[in-house]
């Protein structure tokens, strides 16, 4: 496909189209938008819009249509795929003036968001009428729920609850040709032809930019207890999460971090925590509800599996801050490895019970490829967020013997049943590893279906495949 | 598209895939195959055949698409919308002899099933291990879990635990090019490329043919209290039902019944049941969960709800027994109703507070049109099952008229914010229907994706679209 640049004719029309204090052009202001939070990635794009509605970005894919300008969608740029850089230059479009909750339906349990209201922000505004809106990835509190959408995202909760998919009933979205529809209907299950709204889930800005998006919401549960258990290795830390399950607990969070990661959210990232254990893994467990009593006898119940795992000394978060504590060192952990040194993030999900074999043979790997690692991630969802260390390691090995050890572990992966993302999406950077999980039948099929929404591929061009 | 008739040639190679044993032709034993559970339709395929391996299905695609022949593939044959017609004759594929459960794989909580297992038959196979699977449509004792998947079936208890959209983790599908492929990984959740697994799902037989099913599984609810609620109208009953929930309370089943549902299920289907009360819409409402107490108040919680709005005498159900009375009368209707009279079944969905309006506007237009009608349904889901009675109306009447009426009921569904089908699937009835809600550029889409996936249009022509 040969793109065009934007000349200063096309600038003009696209000022024409958002008004001239929404749009960037010149290096220096773009810095911001040329990365997201994707190892050191950088990629400016031509021009910066900030449209405001739905029309004005109908108006933008026609004109870039007409010209070949690859388009960028972008919501806060925390993404950790490269799925918001601008690759082939062209078009940035910032949904961040999409900022408005619009309506939250109280009657129906459902809200109405634009994409770039920012994910913790708007569970605030539904927690505030007693409802529940339980999609929380790790990056809550900057990220925006458009980019959620696109990525499929996940969180400590999906484990319980379900991932966006089960949350987002209806989209608006401006197709590439400009044309604006309405993927499904205001409901909480419908059977009318194939699913549109969850075909643009997880399509990582590919298919068509969200401009407004229907929410589901549940009650708020009234209680919840956290919890950190300590373990002796890795594997029994990771062994302990599926036989939870077994147990017939679910609990609304199950979080596996190595010993590593706590030390470097304190060391680098400041949390105030006091490590009295020697162990070397943890899981922070959340368990919640309605009611007390039946949630302290589901604790009852995962103490007696995680005593069966070497889990010796469970410390109970008792209070608000004490809670809000030990979640800042979950979320923190991929900030805190950043400061540390420069790194790459893989992010890998197999079956659950799989997850010892997985982190094992992780290690094993990093031993023979001669790097190290920090593992963490949503264990209830057997979701494994990787992050490989440079530290000292030389640049030449950083750049060729690491990327053999990364392919044997997406190898590892998938023999596991597993699959190469999670919920950071594909973007740029997992791309050449998808050959691993998937067939030219697969790429057949997302080609087409891409070709199918977008004929000239002018909508983030060089992801996912 | 000119279809090819299948010649004694072609049925030559057809029988040399699956063997003579699992091929049937000529119309005496054919009739078994000509017509589902869709009013009074009936199309006859030219030839069935029973093939036992995605491999075998995959050669008969290969020639199917060789010589253009429609192929209609087919589950237990108990759909509502026509989707398992063979409306242009050709190939029908019966999955009847893709009746293993796989794998109950209690590490995981997964299971792997062919598609032509019994939806209750593996209900049953998981909660002898303490799991649930909680997709019960109400035809669960006979369906085909494969004829679930292809409607993205709901059933009662979809209002607490969700669609089987949410169940269903990976699929092994034979494209109509005769490629084998899965679909996603087995896993709870992935973000890698577009989500082939979710569109598979609803997408009625036209992408292609599933081969087999991994579904997640839960751990088993163990108390459960069962209450039939009596109200003074449609609209009160129905009223009722957005309140529950706004009360903080998610029961696992509520389902709407007019007082004709009960009144001719005693009636035509022979079920025992002293319907004391003289009221006019009953809720049947069931709690479930693992502690009695929070159950007990749940119900006193929904209790209070169902006073305001007139219900005065909830009777529960004190014993398995009379439990499964109760489930039989509502999972009955539709037979019952069948047996009285010539009927149309329609299914809408709306936002479940919209639920009254929906109710009201259907009895309205049907004064207007001239037409008695029984609703019920999910209520819990905004999901009305509508059947029209023919009663003592006329042929003609029924044959035109009675179409502009129904026109009208999904136009008021539509402006409600709801949508043509609820999980019954468009199939061949719903087609008409589907321009009120959707517009040109979503047939453009889902005819684009179609041929994306089938560019010779075999696979049961003639549906969604």
């Amino acid at each position: 496909m040969a793109y065009s640049k934007i000349t200063s004719e096309i600038l003009q029309q696209i000022t024409a189209i958002v008004g001239s204090d929404y749009v960037i052009d010149g290096c220096d202001n773009l810095e911001k938008y040329s990365h997201d939070e994707t190892e050191d990635l950088c990629y400016f794009p031509e021009v910066v819009v900030m449209p405001r509605t739905a029309e004005e970005i109908s108006q933008l894919l026609i004109l870039c249509n007409k010209y070949l300008i690859p388009v960028t969608p972008r919501g806060a740029g925390t993404g950790l795929s490269g799925g918001a850089l601008s690759v082939l230059g062209g078009l940035l479009i910032s949904m961040e003036r999409f900022n408005q909750i619009l309506n939250i339906d109280e009657r129906n349990l459902q809200a109405t968001v634009e994409p770039g209201v920012i994910t913790e922000v708007f569970m605030d505004a539904v927690a505030e009428k007693g409802l529940f809106y339980p999609v929380d990835p790790a990056s809550k509190g900057s990220c925006f729920i458009g980019g959620n959408v696109a990525h499929g995202s996940g969180g400590p909760r999906v484990v319980k609850y379900g991932t966006i998919r089960e949350y987002i009933l209806n989209l608006q979205v401006v197709l590439p040709s400009g044309e604006i529809i309405w993927t499904g209907a205001n409901t909480l299950k419908y059977a009318s032809g194939y699913n549109l709204t969850q075909l643009m889930i997880g399509s990582e800005g590919t298919l068509g930019i969200v401009t407004k998006i229907v929410t589901k919401l549940i009650p708020h549960p009234t209680v919840d207890v956290l919890m950190l258990a300590p373990f002796p290795s890795n594997e029994s830390a990771c062994a302990a999460v599926s036989e939870i399950f077994i147990a017939g607990v679910v609990p609304s969070a199950v979080e596996f971090m190595e010993r590593k990661c706590i030390e470097w959210v304190i060391r680098y990232s400041g949390v105030i925590f006091d490590l009295k254990y020697d162990d070397s893994a943890f899981l922070l467990i959340e368990v919640d509800g309605t009611d007390k009593e039946v949630i302290f006898s589901e604790c009852e119940k995962i103490n007696r599996v995680l005593e069966k795992f070497g889990c010796k000394d469970v410390l109970f978060a008792d209070t608000a801050e004490h809670k809000a504590n030990l979640w800042k060192i979950r979320r923190t952990i991929g900030e805190s490895v950043k400061i540390n040194s420069a790194y790459k993030k893989e992010d890998m999900v197999v079956p659950r019970a799989e997850l010892p074999a997985l982190v094992k043979g992780i290690k094993e790997i990093g031993n023979k490829f001669g790097f190290d690692s920090v593992c963490f991630g949503h264990a209830g969802d057997g979701n494994l967020h990787l992050n490989i260390v440079k530290g000292s390691m030389s640049d030449e090995h950083w750049e060729n013997e690491l990327h053999k050890g990364i392919y044997k572990i997406f190898e590892l992966t998938a023999s596991l049943g597993g699959t190469i993302s999670g919920e950071h999406g594909i973007g740029l950077v997992q791309k050449e590893f998808m050959p691993i999980k998937y067939t030219d039948v697969h790429f057949a099929l997302w080609k087409g279906i891409k070709q199918v929404f977008d004929k000239n591929n002018i909508l983030n061009p060089e992801k996912i495949f």
